[in-house]
């Protein structure tokens, strides 16, 4: 199946236009990232550097400086950037302590290197440098927007915790959970850009939408492709949020709509955690019967045509970057359409 | 040995003055700490609650207010003195997963009733939460000092991580570690109070500097209270920083003075973490032959005299307040008193 919203043959959507737009902006992001790890204790710019240098889409800089670049761009994007990247770097290095991932974007994970301690600590770190960097944008409401984004991430991250290895857990249940634990970061992310830009409130309130729908796409797709039995080119390990009994849509999907037996299967696995060798290409095979990665990627694309409908409304008040807006809108058809 | 640093005979020093004259603010702190942790997530107020319940002196939300009293008050204190305390509660929260430690404040930790990951997020949750109540006062200045102090904290455990089980560490190392992860927030916490007060900017420094001593003062007493054989009344476990394979202030003396044969206990205990049944004692005894109890005890005499010399400060500046100034420089007497 194409998982675009359109079936007119065309190249894949790719982010690439995006990253061309916002390239030298993201290249003053990338040296405020080293400047502000660095620290007297060595640990620190050692551990915050393999996290950061492993690379990633740095998918939620980019719409604080295309949020920014929708209001004409601002002195303060490249430094707010740089805030929210190392919010999100913050979170994978505690999320790391919580999943015991051992391979994250195909590198070991810094806890598997260096312990827990060190993983908690220097994800401190990143969190309270964060904050550093968004005082000096001197711009209380962004410091705002992100400090109860930051409130949601964790909250969102607790209940994927009380949530997990619970098989018969509702739709709405996890969407509530990846709107806090991803969405909320992408649209502050994008919402504080166009804010510190001095946006319109409509700009901005557009902009938060944007992302919020951005945000919705691509967790559910990440979470549809870690059950695809091919690698992918994220490096991360198919099948660990179904080793890690985590609930995502293509589960939930299927045991909703599964047999008694079916369902038998799901509660020994990520509901009681007790995993034989075969299992995961059961899994698969289930998920396959109910087409349950196609209609989680028909969700997908439900949001990410509404994060389109948010740029539509963008375009409305501000056609002044309709190269912007067109990097947007494909980005946002690319969040739905990643190979499986 | 009497720990004050004055011989007059006289009522022992206590933190009762301080905690009377702001018992009012007090609950109202208590109370914005509960409304707080509100969250429809319910292991965060569990958890948050059974850490916040747990007590302890409440000494960095009293620092604030004081700091604040010091400037006739301000209607932004109780939510800083709050944010000040979930600044600390977090880090509690983080030491645990850190330490391992199975009892904190006399009750089962956190992370033993509900695991590391629980730890971390609600850890994570009350750093956000403690930005957000900041974001309210409005106040750049206060976010900025307490962000940076946040910085500090994990800068000065991740430190401490780097030189736990290396018995040769310089003093200066060690009090480096105290100062980042302890002092800094006492700091912070006098100083931010001061601020949002509209304090002048010497009584606002000298708040810092009062903070910063206090605070050295009473890690420097901590530490050497975990080599009490005697139990104590804040119900931490007497050798916990031994066992840990924490360098402290006793144990640097000890060493520095130390015979090869003691030089090759440390290594081997502290260092190695190669511990025998008896070897507590046998520290203990080693530390008091060489007086390192007591000589750690004059440290901190020395730090909580300069915290008093930093109050003669704002009294020169301002003598509006003189029961708050002299409960002030009670409870620096009282940091360097504790009974061993």
């Amino acid at each position: 199946m194409n998982a675009t919203s359109t079936d007119t043959p065309q190249a894949a959507p790719s982010l690439a236009p995006l990253v061309a737009l916002l390239a030298t902006d993201m290249e003053q992001v990338n040296a405020r990232i080293i400047a502000r790890m660095a620290s007297d204790v060595p640990l620190v710019p050692e551990l915050a550097g393999h996290l950061i240098a492993a690379g990633g889409k740095r998918l939620r800089p980019l719409l604080t400086l295309a949020g920014a670049g929708l209001a004409g761009g601002s002195p303060h994007a490249i430094g707010l950037a740089t805030a929210v990247e190392f919010i999100h770097s913050a979170t994978l290095l505690h999320d790391d302590v919580i999943d015991e991932s051992k391979l994250r974007r195909g590198r070991d994970t810094a806890n598997a290197l260096w312990g827990n301690d060190a993983s908690v600590l220097v994800g401190d770190f990143l969190f309270a440098r964060a904050f550093e960097l968004m005082v000096e944008t001197g711009n209380l409401s962004v410091l705002g927007q992100l400090s109860r984004a930051s409130a949601q991430i964790t909250e969102g991250e607790i209940k994927q915790m009380t949530i997990a290895g619970v098989p018969d857990t509702p739709a709405e249940d996890y969407l509530d959970v990846i709107r806090n634990k991803t969405a909320i970061l992408f649209a502050a992310a994008a919402a504080s850009g166009a804010e510190v830009a001095k946006a319109s409130r409509p700009i901005i309130e557009a902009a938060h939408a944007y992302g919020l729908q951005l945000g919705m796409a691509f967790q559910i797709m990440d979470d549809a492709m870690d059950y695809s039995l091919s690698s992918d080119d994220m490096g991360k390990n198919s099948g660990d949020d179904f080793l890690d009994q985590k609930i995502t849509l293509p589960l939930i999907i299927a045991y909703g709509d599964g047999t008694d037996t079916e369902r038998q299967f799901w509660q020994r696995t990520v509901g009681d955690g007790a995993f034989a060798d075969g299992d995961f290409e059961t899994a698969c095979a289930i998920l396959q019967r109910y087409d349950a990665i196609d209609r989680s990627v028909a969700k997908a694309v439900h949001y990410a045509d509404a994060a389109e409908t948010a740029l539509a409304r963008i375009a409305d008040q501000n056609s002044a970057n309709p190269a912007l807006l067109d990097a947007l809108s494909e980005a946002a058809k690319f969040a739905a359409h990643r190979q499986i």
